[in-house]
């Protein structure tokens, strides 16, 4: 078998056998499913089908030369030649009929309205949010187990694209997207802690989860959204849209994520910032990562506004909160949730609440996850909000009778500190399908739950602190049981949010007692002194 | 079968049967190595073996209730009152004979000192340097497949401890522990991120790779060692030893590492550090983590003296760069570069060096699986220096002959501002032995390599540069071949050096040039302005 031996490999049907259909182009640690038989024996693999499938392995293809090593056992590379990306594109051929299109969020079924995912459209025609719409009756032709082996063969490995988080769901996120056009920094697959001695001295729970999200490649949940944002782009360059950049307006994650996914393809991103009001940690990532940063003479509002009447001039994407494509990607943090847990359901799942996209993305994942039989329910979400910025809780505590946007104040929880949020349809839809809860938290209930976090091992961010004030809340009411699992979902890291636990540590905060605080103890560079305040401190841990 | 059937499985042979013997304890999605025969249908997977294995699922025995569902497909659940921890005690019975033990680093083959981890030492009897040996005889009776199956069965879930990069391979790193014991945040299985755009636009590479160990739990790879030392440590305490805490004098990463572990565990922390010498963002790990922060009126080596002469009086384990403890939990980057990889070799490893531990723990790992036959050869390894901390680039250069400390300069990647490293007779031993090569980089050429990165969608630490400096120059004379797979080290996350970044964007670096600044520009909150500034940009970069 020679280079030239792989165009005559016949395609597969265009409507996929469950049985032979194999869209891993490297299945060779595949744990197939239960209900396949399967013989092996030295190297050769063989699933029991009608219809023969092309070599699955590309380096059995594509080594003219197989040069002798003392192991016989190990496999040849791809030719040197050869990226990992044209790889996949070489064994990636179109063998399923997965597709999915943007309709109007939650519209009557009688609606007809519908985009490709080609088309450059942010809302549907009645200026209402738009959402993803995959074509389930074709998934639906693969069942739970099928989906289940399919994602955890695709973990732990560099195959592009499937070493990323995202796009080890690909089938469920931009299925009709050639993978030579994804743009991934190989992002989610991202920790999940185990809390255990927050859960058992703070809250007397054995099953409490962080799911740090934060620790990430951009340091915030933003990565997922955006490998998906700036993957269909760059499909759009590609395909000869006139796209000449990714604009957004941001004072943090979301330009921070987009900059560098822009940086990784080579595309413009271009940043509108508020001059004066944006701390260096959160600057730093946009120029780092080569954006055009435009810091303007006006407040974030202003920058919003211009944005808006720049992008409708010039032909730049505009990566705004409202993206329906983000939401893709968030989704697949849910889905890696049941996958850790070996695809056991969790009983609750709390996110902390902004604009609200989020806690509509678990709730998509996890929808997914039972419509297509991977699952057999769904956790209950919290949605948790600063009581600064809580419209969502108040639309909540109204019994969902009345939304009002509120003006947020100032909160520490920086990235939620919105009035208006943008996806309330569709944090509402979510929370009424899954029987879901809003809480609050205050600012110095939001500070304390963060440093108690950091004092049994992490260091999260304070909306993680909204978060777990949630949780705490909840389970003195009693909602939350001592042995319920619950997942705490951490949107980013610790580390973008030091000067906040400085001041905490300082007690350098009006108004708040910093009960946890930490503060370091000043020594003189003496043996005797050192010793003494050691043992104090000892004999108090001793009888502590 | 109810819950009391558990006790009376018949434990297995102390001596491993290689194809009966299963260290995990839920392999339910364990891909079995090639050789096995395997037949599955429905739920029961069996294993032609002589010996009867106890049923590998835990949910299988100890569910005394099960529920129906209508998917009778669906695991059950642990216990709710059984944590994950009690999991795995309950399921991890001694059915191996591994072992390892402190030698004299690269002792001769006739001495016979050797230490039990269980004793508290450090350096070897003539003051030497202590290295961790395993018994490879014993870990020899399973072939480089069986190991190759583990360790990629383990990855993706949460089952403790084995959700872990480091404690998935547990019988490579501390075998004797008890699951129980060991403290950890399921640090490790980092992303490894392929530098496409870094390779093909600025060294005409197409296989260039990021090992970016600075996305983790605490922001950089020392979390690897971390969770090794101080699970060792909660051991010694559970065997009744007086050991009242763990103390260590860094200035940064270390006792960042330090602290949470501790913080998981419940043990006591203290960190040295010199007062008025640290930043806020090296300063806050430990404070937030509880970290008993002592700040003393001295230098790094004031308290490098004081921290040696107070464990000697107390009872404080010392956490100091010498600790071959934490070596082994490093060295496992080395076997996870291979398996997500798929267990093909990379052709170099450049490993950015100051006190010499990480390169000898890298070498370790990738010789282990060599030995071990998971794979065939070794990658070289570079050491890349930053130019004002250079005594190993020196003694390179001088052919091994002589080696001298150096008085290190400044240098921004202040975490390898080293010039007497600890673990030198290391970094030379595993030099050497894989034809590995020293190379060092100014403080312009590292910064200018970090900024480049970052403008390609990464965001590392200076030391990263450091390591890619060394990557320019050997691609620069032709020792790194345009194709040859080369994975470059990355030990901390970029959030950890925001204001080096600033400094060099803002071009505020005396007698740097700052060739890579990307600094935003100022623009009145005015639609024309706008306008104008962002067609200039655009025009530029269509023609570029």
């Amino acid at each position: 078998m020679n280079m030239f031996s792989l165009s005559q490999a016949s395609p597969c049907s265009l409507i996929p056998n469950p049985q032979s259909f194999n869209p891993n182009p490297r299945p060779q640690q595949l744990p197939l499913p239960h209900s396949l038989r399967i013989i092996s024996s030295n190297n050769s693999t063989k699933i029991s089908t009608q219809t023969p499938t092309p070599d699955p392995d590309p380096s059995n293809i594509i080594d003219p030369t197989p040069t002798p090593t003392p192991t016989p056992k190990l496999k040849h590379r791809r030719p040197a030649e050869v990226n990992i990306r044209q790889q996949a594109h070489l064994y990636n051929p179109s063998t399923h009929n997965f597709s999915a299109k943007y309709v109007p969020f939650n519209a009557s079924p009688s609606s007809t309205e519908s985009y490709s995912l080609d088309e450059i459209v942010y809302r549907s025609s009645d200026g209402s949010l738009l959402d993803v719409q995959h074509d389930m009756e074709a998934l639906k032709k693969f069942d739970g187990d099928y989906w289940k082996a399919l994602f955890d063969s695709r973990i732990g490995k560099t195959t592009w694209p499937y070493g990323s988080g995202v796009w080890s769901k690909k089938e469920w996120v931009l299925p009709e997207i050639d993978s030579d056009h994804i743009v991934s920094a190989f992002e989610g697959n991202s920790n999940l802690f185990w809390a255990e001695r927050f859960g058992k001295d703070i809250l007397g729970m054995n099953d409490l989860w962080v799911k740090n999200c934060g620790i990430s490649h951009t340091g915030s949940f933003k990565d997922l959204g955006m490998t998906v944002l700036v993957s269909q782009v760059n499909r759009l360059r590609k395909l000869g849209r006139p796209v000449v950049g990714v604009g957004c307006a941001s004072t943090g994650d979301t330009s921070a994520a987009l900059s560098a996914y822009c940086a990784a393809a080579g595309i413009p991103a271009i940043v509108f910032l508020p001059a004066n009001r944006i701390s260096i940690a959160q600057l730093v990532q946009p120029i780092a990562n080569g954006a055009f940063v435009l810091s303007i003479d006006t407040d974030f509002d202003g920058c919003m506004k211009l944005i808006r009447e720049v992008t409708a001039e010039l032909p730049i994407y505009l990566a705004n909160s409202l993206n329906s494509l983000r939401l893709e990607g968030q989704k697949t943090a849910a889905i890696e949730i049941l996958q850790q847990f070996d695809w056991e359901v969790p009983d609750w799942v709390i996110v902390p609440g902004g604009n609200l996209g989020n806690i509509y993305a678990f709730y998509k994942g996890f929808q997914m996850c039972k419509e297509l039989g991977l699952v057999d329910r769904l956790p209950r979400l919290v949605c948790a909000q600063a009581a600064n910025a809580n419209p969502l809780y108040l639309h909540y505590k109204s019994g969902w009778s009345d939304f009002k946007a509120v003006t947020a104040g100032t909160t520490f929880a920086s990235a939620i500190q919105i009035g208006d949020p943008v996806s309330i349809d569709r944090a509402v839809f979510a929370l009424k399908n899954c029987n879901g809860i809003v809480e609050e938290a205050s600012e110095e209930e939001l500070m304390d739950a963060m440093s108690q976090a950091d004092l049994t091992g992490m260091f999260v961010c304070p909306h993680t602190g909204v978060a777990l004030s949630a949780l705490m809340k909840l389970r003195r009411s009693g909602v939350i049981a001592p042995t319920d699992r619950t997942v705490v979902v951490s949107t980013a890291h610790g580390l973008k949010f030091t000067q906040s636990k400085i001041d905490y540590h300082s007690k350098d905060i009006a108004d708040m007692a910093c009960r946890f605080a930490n503060p370091p103890v000043q020594v003189k560079n003496n043996f005797g002194s050192v010793m003494d305040v050691l043992k104090t401190y000892l004999l108090r841990k001793d009888k502590s």
